[in-house]
């Protein structure tokens, strides 16, 4: 991850396009007010009121651009050039992401990418250039899952995976997501004709903002995405004996709770000292009885691993099982480890990956190689398409809370590298 | 701890008197229907509906063995043997405990200790022995402080640390203790009536269940008790960063989780292989926001730290300061210690502790020395006279349960060690 400076002049071949600045940033203001709560949160789970009410605004926009708009059975929405303009023999460059929130979310996260794909179709449509892959923008349904625990639902539907759906999916309240869809314009007994098959996608680009601390830190406007990272959360459950904090000797004790912080340390180890895996992350530890004059009876840890590299992945998995059984015998305690999560890491393409550092540089912007540490519809998109995104700095490093914000400046060099990045193909 | 087993025949000079093992018995489970839920659990809490029946029934039972009852302004209650019997001549045997429980508390704990007591005093009236020390048995009111938060409500009176007691005591859902006192007979404005001056007790003793593993593992009947443990509870509060565990590079994380895991194994280590203290114990780790994918912002941890010996439990509480300083310059945290509680140990009388001994292997019972691990009433009347404890096992090495219990030949065993010891003084 070492920062690049500057260097080449602007390639001759690409046309030398900007987006609207003060567009692109006003419709950022604007979406930030649909759905925005009293603590400056925005909350516009997928299907919800505020969320409609964000794709209504969005098919505006779009058409009032004169570009042409349609919305697939899984209900995402699918913004082209109009008829005339759009070639249809060209390979296709879909760029996009989504609207939808988490509750109490922030302003960018997947809006800013579906903003600036919105703006890279609307600057190539007024500036009459001819790229060489037709650009396509989406908003894919429901990326977060966050009232429909279907997270990824527009993209999973668009790659085909069809299969790894419930039939009538359910809202956490029990709603059905047949009606919610249909509200929207999708249909839940039509998802086949929302799949896009293997070969159709030229390719795939995403613009989202870091969500992290690590352009902040380095200074660079533009990250450089080398891949999303594969994630395994595990639980372990450490069952002891619970005694008396006071009565109970040392050598009769047997402790989950000691147990568990041994085990939370030698996964941060695992990440840290040996580097088995880019990141591991113990957050969350629920203590049975938790009470300060008794020694605890059960404890459960949630043990989080993320790295790009699946074979990591695997080896920072089995280093956690063996520690665990090492712990267990030492400290004759019963430990259970259950897989909760296993996403697989998804690459981001060569070819984009240059195209994208390469335009940045043209463009005057420091960018950095990273790995995103978050999940993004690009890796689901990457089973049918070379996929490549674009960061930007998350200021404090934070995402999915009201605080969530990048400078003006760093969102348009974002959506001015996609931009550029799109027209280079 | 080592065991003794029985070696010298009786003392010739003992009276070799038995309780009534049939009545003491009979009594234990006559209590323990008094304030039982539905769990099996006794909930009895000072002051309450339920312990004024108790204390009514202990009252009954003594006036009806012909022993006279008093009530003193702390709603203690004193049971002595009656004009004529009694000389007060003589020094003064206080042998005592409590009848309150804790919510779902065992129907043993300090009930077993009162009925003993009441079993010595009746067994000494019936067979007209006349023992060098008047035995005067006590009920002390609200040992555990359950419903009105003022623990050792009684003892406290009794060694007239009345300044510590708030001058208008409430219960937790703000009842005046006032009221309730003056039910059982207690007057809040007479509590310096209940007090006993500085050398009014030739010695004190109270029988109770270990409440630990000990004897059970052990398999002795008798535990002679070498103090009650002194405690300190420190409160650590570890503040880190809050951030997304997939995004947050390891080399930019302040994680107090972490932080925490590696103070709670050094503070079992304190104990466990430097025995810088008898117990340390983390029970407790509250985890904020305790969520999987989130590194936690801030952690607090409760440090129990036991030892019968003052010095040694100042130098625990050194170490685990100088442990959390380390940490936190390490780890870039900012971490405070706060002192919750601090109680002192308490001796038990060297003389009482070898009566009791001896008691023991006269009447055939293996016993073994070993310190209290939690309060007791003894340790504040030992700061007006010596005190000494006798301990029986705790089936499974629980207490203040439901299933809480001892052996019934256990229980028979203690109380004539108790009354022994009373009448070999």
């Amino acid at each position: 991850m070492t920062s690049n400076v500057v260097a080449s002049p602007p390639a001759p071949d690409v046309p030398a396009l900007s987006v609207d600045a003060a567009r692109l940033l006003g419709r950022i203001e604007k979406f930030a007010s649909i759905g925005r709560n009293a603590a400056g949160g925005i909350e516009r789970e997928g299907f919800s009121d505020a969320d409609r009410e964000a794709r209504a605004e969005l098919i505006r926009e779009a058409e009032a651009a004169g570009l042409a708009v349609g919305v697939d059975a899984a209900g995402n929405i699918l913004i082209r050039r109009p008829e005339g303009t759009a070639c249809t023999e060209r390979p296709t460059l879909l760029i996009g992401s989504h609207l939808d929130t988490v509750v109490n979310g922030g302003r960018l996260d997947g809006t800013y990418g579906v903003l600036a794909a919105l703006e890279v179709l609307q600057t190539v449509l007024e500036s009459g250039v001819e790229p060489a892959h037709e650009p396509v923008a989406v908003a894919f349904a429901n990326e977060e899952g966050a009232r429909f625990p279907q997270p990824f639902w527009g993209s999973k539907v668009l790659v085909g995976r069809l299969a790894e759906l419930p039939e009538e999916p359910l809202a956490h309240d029990g709603t059905p997501l047949r009606d919610a869809l249909a509200r929207v314009g999708g249909d839940l007994d039509a998802l086949g004709t929302a799949v896009w098959p293997q070969g159709s996608v030229a390719a795939y680009l995403e613009l989202h903002v870091e969500q992290g601390p690590v352009l902040e830190s380095s200074g660079d406007s533009i990250g450089v995405v080398t891949g999303i990272t594969g994630r395994t959360v595990l639980t372990v459950v450490v069952r002891g004996e619970a005694g008396h904090a006071g009565t109970t000797p040392m050598e009769m004790r047997r402790d989950p709770l000691a147990a568990a912080a041994r085990i939370l340390l030698a996964v941060e180890g695992l990440a840290q000292e040996q580097q088995l895996c880019r990141v591991a992350t113990v957050g969350r530890l629920d203590i049975r009885p938790n009470s300060p004059n008794t020694i605890a009876e059960e404890v459960q840890l949630t043990v989080d691993l993320r790295d790009g590299n699946p074979v990591r992945l695997e080896l920072a998995e089995q280093a956690v099982r063996n520690l665990v059984a090492t712990v267990a015998q030492e400290r004759r305690l019963e430990i259970d480890v259950e897989v909760g999560t296993r996403t697989e890491p998804a690459q981001a393409d060569r070819t984009l990956r240059d195209a994208i550092a390469d335009s940045a540089v043209e463009l005057g912007h420091r960018y950095q190689l990273l790995p995103s540490g978050a999940g993004h519809d690009a890796q689901i998109v990457a089973e049918i398409a070379p996929m490549g995104m674009i960061f930007v700095p998350s200021i404090g490093g934070v995402s999915h809370v009201p605080e969530e914000d990048t400078k003006s400046g760093d969102l348009v060099a974002g959506a001015d590298v996609l931009l550029r990045t799109a027209l280079r193909l």
